[in-house]
């Protein structure tokens, strides 16, 4: 009989933050039974990723192993971690397990793509067990931005895994669960054999701070704003959404909730108990008729998303609202890298219409959901793990969580998306690298990072394009002359002349001199006007466009 | 006789940081003389201005008025001051005033267009004064992150004006003259009409720090480094250049320039006196022969560019030389916003290779080359002005730094680019927004930043490009099929047939349906086929794509 082992394999989250996909294992080589834990999604950019509507894990491997799937787990409701699941779900169809608000937020995925929401299985935190073929299962809570987050703890035949999920040390989270040092002491107790651990802040030095202490400078903020005051947040964070309408509340203020996610986030959130007092809200109408002096909006679109709340109010009116001279709008959020141009216009818009703006760079707006490094370490030390693989960061991330697993005696490995690791024995080992890129939806379309098609947009950006085409009549010659049109290029170039004329001039005469043998081979033909298109457009606008070329033959 | 005005007219820098370019006039209404300060570019990104490769002010209202120009004077060597004389100069045909180390590089600007290098004035420091029509023109010494900074004052009939350009206040900044306050004072003593003023660092709190202090903290980290150091900054900071070769040579290392940005600006800083006691240097292919340990590399790219050293060395191997596990990579510099994705990709690369990257989070490795809002403070008390205009920031620094004026009763407003500010009188009065937009170097053609050009590659990198063809016989019928071809897009789509093929063969339908009126009339065919293709890609693969469309006809 073959031995069994346990394996770990990320799909996704390790190498970078978001899309958050990893793999378990247990069994025979290449028959162990699975688990999928988390199946998230990360967002594109015009820099790599243009015209992308979402950014999924490349589950190939998974998809031709679906049969060995015992389950999905589903860590907390964050895009990162549950996006993904209604794209996916119907092909993997394996049961995804959640606690009660994240299970509600799962139905809802699966529903949008027409999913069976009984596929949803809600179970309770430890010591409630699930029996997933090998593995018992049980969501340990931890504290993060988002109510019910849980860490896993996998038990195994070969020992216990904790899987962290995204999490913090927060004592006084002001919605969901606190940080239950005691109850990990429990879990922890009787051994654990591999800690896979949230590395996202383990570069920032200092010991992260909890929910609570960003109340008092909200509450104080709001009550001295003059006019109207707008504070965007991530929806998800509950608990600051409640923190800002409570400070607005404190203040005398309604509050008016804008943004589809932010309605839908608290109405779950509610529904399924993980909120409770939260104010009551008027809607935009009501709120048109509040003065606004007395008025408090809570906007999607931190990150300076286009189409959300906070980015339509830099534009202009949204749904009737309009900020004004005097108004005061709070980021209590930090921006994520990448999405610095996008906040900044938005913060530059609104300095234009005399609104001030106030942003966390004080430090006393917004706390992290993550655990610093001094954090971990005081994880490290209360879980005691005879191994630790860094996961859920960019790579210097991992490299640094690894150093400081190292540094404790820790056995410790880096494997990022793709990389196998066998848990079974001592040390974590790397035993296969998959291929593993990343599939986009684009469009209503999946399609593969490295398949061309984005590479392709990237050129059109950079290049522009230029199209000619040709009739070749029966006797193999050109019948009247080339056409050329242009996109995303200047009309005219250094002789000032249209260049698509110069072009079709170019084109014109190259075909009067060409020999036969190229006029009927039409790759020799496609080549000979590329080369020729280049060339012009090269001492014409010093730059070498895209170029398609049609030949159409009358046969 | 029509009174005299005096006009101050930002092209550039006015509501961003970078491409400055800055009008005054002085002379009745419509023929004031005018000098220009600074002609700089700003950078393309992918987000806004994909495929170009230099962004410069729209100097259309200054083109029409060359003849009214007095001449160009820059303030210090910086791309976002000098970057755009190269490509203007000839058309503007003003002299060039700088001093010496700045007027090396302009001088180089025009060269490298084509221009008069005679045409630079070099002239001294204050208390040196140049006739320039109706102006008094002196260069003021300040503190900044490249030498030989100036602020510039301008005298007028109608008061004493001051320009900073970029300035910090710093009293040992390593190379090039300290900001020297009783200097200053002995400026602004006669009383001073108008500051226009730097904004650049005015939500930066806390006072800003030497360049002196960094010297140091970089001498400790070489000083303990095992491996090879290789160290990024911006390469016209000659100061930290130095800063960073003196720590080479301190810790007996052989220094080493990677980029010609890097050796030109140290060549030039040698040969026009302003950098003196520089290490000698080895070549690259010497630096080969040196044993890693002995050895630190000085590169260009600390802003993540991608044809850059850094960069280069980031996927792999550049002039022979490579970075391995145990080497330091520091960053002696801030990631400009907007640029972070790039400069993560270097150092999640280095990562990968097992090399340390020290940035600056922890603030000891870099300062900031501008004045942060207590220095601009103790600058407005220094000079005392009648009215401030801030100037170099985007709007929310602008709007800070207006009210840092307002706060202490100084007349003050807010004029971004084509804001025609009059500064005759006792408060800065706008007279006129002129239309002023961006020029864009695209390959060798300066293009207008609204003609579309731009907006139709982001059109093509969003949506993708399909391009139907058609011949239409002497009976105006269609001669054959349509042709589609496809750019950017997925092959298939959701009934998993080629997507041209459907395409293809719902265009042929609609032909075959089409009224003779349709199929004579090349607008309306034109029309018909873009909506069936945006039709037909919308139910197959959930997006609508640019469509471009050639009709030839057999005539």
């Amino acid at each position: 009989m073959a031995d069994n082992r346990l394996i770990y394999l990320p799909l996704g989250g390790a190498g970078e933050v978001g899309m958050n996909a990893y793999v378990y294992g247990y069994g025979p080589e290449g028959a162990e039974r699975l688990i999928l834990v988390d199946l998230g999604v990360t967002f594109p950019n015009m820099d790599t990723t243009p015209g992308v509507d979402l950014i999924f894990p490349d589950l190939s491997w998974l998809l031709e192993r679906v049969d060995q799937l015992e389950a999905i787990i589903i860590t907390h409701g964050h895009e990162d971690h549950i996006g993904a699941l209604g794209h996916f779900w119907e092909r993997l169809g394996a049961p995804v397990y959640a606690r009660k608000f994240t299970g509600a937020l799962a139905a809802r995925k699966l529903d949008e793509h027409g999913g069976d929401m009984g596929a949803v299985q809600v179970v309770g935190p430890w010591p409630d067990m699930s029996q997933l073929g090998p593995f018992k299962v049980s969501f340990l809570p931890v504290s993060h931005s988002i109510p019910e987050s849980s860490a896993i703890v996998i038990d195994t035949p070969a020992g216990r895994i904790i899987h962290t999920g995204d999490f913090k040390l927060d004592g006084s989270p002001v919605v969901g669960e606190p940080f239950d040092a005691d109850l990990w002491r429990e879990v922890v107790g009787q051994g654990v054999k591999t800690l896979v651990c949230d590395s996202t802040n383990v570069m920032v030095g200092h010991p992260g701070r909890s929910e609570e202490v960003v109340g008092p400078a909200i509450q104080d903020l709001v009550r001295k704003a003059k006019g109207m005051v707008v504070a965007t947040t991530f929806a998800s964070n509950v608990a600051r959404v409640k923190t800002l309408a409570d400070a607005a509340t404190a203040a005398g203020r309604s509050v008016c909730l804008l943004g589809r996610a932010m309605k839908r986030m608290i109405t779950v959130a509610q529904e399924t108990g993980v909120l409770t007092d939260f104010p009551s809200t008027v809607s935009p109408e009501e709120a048109q008729q509040i003065p606004r002096e007395n008025l408090m909006l809570l906007s999607t679109g931190s990150q300076g998303e286009r189409r959300a709340a906070t980015a339509q109010l830099a534009r202009g009116k949204y749904l009737g609202l309009e900020m004004k001279e005097g108004d005061l709008f709070l980021f209590s959020s930090k921006t994520i890298p990448g999405n610095e141009r996008g906040v900044l216009q938005i913060v530059n818009s609104f300095s234009e219409m005399g609104v001030d703006v106030v942003d966390d760079s004080a430090g006393i707006y917004h706390v992290s959901g993550h655990a610093n490094g001094p954090d971990l370490e005081a994880l490290h030390d209360l879980v005691k793990p005879e191994m630790l693989v860094p996961m859920h960061g960019e790579h210097r991330m991992l490299r640094r969580h690894a150093k400081l697993a190292a540094d404790k005696g820790i056995a410790t490995e880096i494997a990022t998306n793709g990389t196998m690791l066998d848990l079974t024995g001592k040390t974590p080992d790397v035993v296969e690298y998959i291929e593993s890129s990343r599939t986009y939806l684009d469009g209503a379309v999946k399609i593969g990072a490295l398949d061309g098609v984005v590479r392709d947009r990237i050129r059109l950006a950079l290049n522009g394009h230029i199209m000619v085409t040709l009739i070749i009549d029966e006797d193999d010659e050109p019948l009247g002359e080339p056409w050329a049109e242009v996109m995303g290029l200047p009309e005219t170039g250094l002789s000032n002349t249209a260049l698509v004329e110069i072009i079709e001039a170019e084109v014109d005469q190259m075909l009067g001199r060409a020999a036969d043998k190229i006029l009927t081979d039409d790759k020799a033909l496609d080549d000979s006007i590329r080369r020729i298109v280049r060339q012009t457009c090269m001492s014409e606008i010093g730059k070498k466009p895209e170029v398609t070329v049609v030949v159409s033959r009358l046969a």
